[in-house]
């Protein structure tokens, strides 16, 4: 097992991981996957949870995660509060290391946001997605439901992972990457050339734009959520043409490998990445991946302010 | 005793209950209302608190109730939040199932939502209001606030009931007039006849669109609320028409028999349905109807979530 | 120590306290600061958290002081909820109170608020800001934050302290103004004479207009919030006109004693009332202030709502 001692000021990208320290993660939410529902490793630990975006999948798995392990989480509901209302990033984050908390959980917009306030603060902080940069809570868990898929997570060497879409704005996509990387699994990067991400992004095994070609190929399907505003900007013609060319339609869906799966980081609306029946499908690992953040965020916690090291 | 077993589900109902599981959760309120604040019965319990429309009363008295029998409730804010946003219902409760929560307490505008929910995830469900069909928890509160008025549920029967004004679309009427048949109580429908449920709705002892007319024979006066939105539906020709006709004013208060009581779901909108002065009268029970709610509420979520068999 | 039996009933206003009173809660919130974070003094007690103004500060640092004791805080989140839409105040408090809660803390635009749900209800209530008239949480954390820059609260005695800007509409003001009274401190109010108290507001020792002819004789610049409503109202001239006459600008900031304080009772807007390097700066005692509230709020519950008595 590795060292997670690198994740004693924080969490925020899956570049602090090492093969070790990841399988080490991974134990820890196995542990937790097969223990007791509760318990008290974190009590008395404070920790406050900072969404300055929407967010309720991700945070409630969270808070789940904090209530299971003894902890008290804090809210600061950035939308309704006065915080960050012409407030700078740096005058609210240190409002709240005022309180005397232990860490922040945080959601923002701007990328880099987490690791400067852990640097600002002195205080721990987890990474709940941080603009187009890291979500390595997210990819965390897809390892896991992977490796739990697989067996193993020995078994992701080799594997060939096609993530599908967005990838340029995608922090999911990003911190995926690199986790796969990890394990030696094969990315192949799907979507229309202005949705890849720009040049000297960490390089996947493989680049296309063309989603038919590659079907037969893949062992699992990674579909990233569309954000609607992507046709406003300009960068795909229509919802009609992106379904055509990029929806995991029922047609393409019968056309994939025996064995495959699919994957989606939530929410889903049905009809625009995938159609409800293929989400719906055996085949599907979305609930899973649902049920299984839980266990990985219990196990990012228990890393960052646990004391204990995993034996 | 009558037993609750029919409650392992969930609770969306009042059609669930016979009389004597009725008076078991009688019972079991009464015995939180007498006994000490807090237990911890429902201790390591998750209960997902998901209110698609807005509410304070009775998410707060649910809060509560849960609160003081131990269980841990998580808040899933559907207006902030990206479940429900063109995220079908039933993938945002599959969701929520993922997370391993217990149960869920659910308000909705749609009618029949709870048990559907209860269905699809297999978890335990509490109705807290969905559209125009079932407010269980509102009708036993009723009853538990009637039969301590009274002395006991026995006394119940015979009672006098007039509801008055909203009843086609009136969760609370359609559970109470359900309740107050379990014991005997004799309803009267009070309202206009554009606000009248259906024909083929359960029967009332009695419907009439002359409130004065039935002023003197009634024990209880059961005030609903009356929903601005019916004037522009062309349901009732202008407040000031409703309020001469259906308002609870002194003077229609003056007539009343003695010893009458005067409820109300909440929130009271003094001017609307009933007179301020007549609210806060001494024959009013809204106040025992809030506080007996917490006490109700905890004996449904020890029903529906506990392990024990009342004695 | 002198009684806090006064605050049994709960704590509105900065009136209630002698200077024995101030000073022993004072000494609590110091044991606070030096002992544990955590206890269970209040273990049991329920509190109603009614915040009827935007809050995140004020809000979060009372949860955080309530959990910290072992109290249990539930949230009516007055804006999206149905309380006090068209109910009345009184029906709003008189709802919470069945509910059985033993207190609240509440934030209201309206002057006496605090206190007369106290009246209505029976219950202690804790003010967290009631309009223009008083903040008394506030004012004990600013006299901590001063008690502890100098030594202690005796050395508060012929402290010079400038309160700058919209003193007619700080509640802030208010009650800071009666707590350094109690302690002997002297206090100059500095502003246009738009925002100066109306005649017969309790008597500063100094009230001036002219910031700069005062700023060398000041031993604590203590600066107050610009609500930009004020322009609009024909207040203030423009948002220029009041930097140049009233901000804590680096210029103004030179000329300063040395040894001075600066303090604000946040959030801080940088560039409008202060400069945002004066605010950074080692004299500042902006980031004290918050961590001293947590502890003078524990100090304020724990004297409302628990049993003992400071040995």
């Amino acid at each position: 097992m590795g060292t997670e001692g690198g994740l004693k000021r924080g969490f925020w990208s899956i570049g602090q991981l090492d093969r070790e320290v990841a399988e080490s993660l991974l134990e820890r939410a196995r542990r937790h996957a097969k223990g007791p529902r509760r318990s008290d490793v974190l009590q008395g630990v404070e920790i406050a949870a900072l969404f300055f975006e929407t967010s309720t999948r991700t945070r409630v798995s969270f808070e789940v995660a904090a209530t299971r392990l003894g902890a008290t989480m804090l809210h600061f509901d950035s939308k309704s509060s006065s915080l960050s209302k012409g407030e700078s990033l740096h005058d609210t984050v240190e409002t709240i290391a005022s309180f005397g908390v232990d860490g922040m959980v945080v959601r923002s917009s701007a990328a880099g946001a987490p690791q400067l306030m852990a640097d600002w603060t002195g205080l721990k902080v987890v990474n709940a997605g941080d603009g187009a940069h890291q979500h390595p809570s997210q990819a965390l868990l897809d390892l896991y439901t992977l490796s739990e898929r697989r067996g193993s997570p020995e078994a992701l060497s080799g594997l060939r992972v096609g993530i599908v879409g967005d990838i340029a704005h995608s922090r999911v996509a990003r911190s995926l990457m690199e986790g796969l990387d990890l394990f030696g699994a094969e990315v192949t990067l799907v979507g229309p050339a202005t949705l890849m991400p720009p040049v000297g992004f960490r390089p996947a095994t493989r680049v296309t734009s063309d989603f038919d070609e590659c079907l037969g190929d893949l062992d699992v399907v990674y579909l990233l959520r569309l954000q609607q505003e992507r046709i406003g900007q300009g960068l795909i013609p229509s919802f009609e043409e992106y379904v055509a060319r990029y929806s995991l339609t029922r047609e393409r869906y019968r056309r994939l490998r025996s064995g495959v799966v699919i994957m989606h980081p939530g929410p889903v609306y049905p009809g625009m990445e995938v159609d409800s029946a293929v989400i719906a499908a055996e085949s599907s690992l979305v609930r899973s991946q649902t049920r299984n953040g839980v266990f990985v965020r219990m196990a990012i916690l228990e890393a960052v302010f646990g004391d204990g090291v995993l034996a």
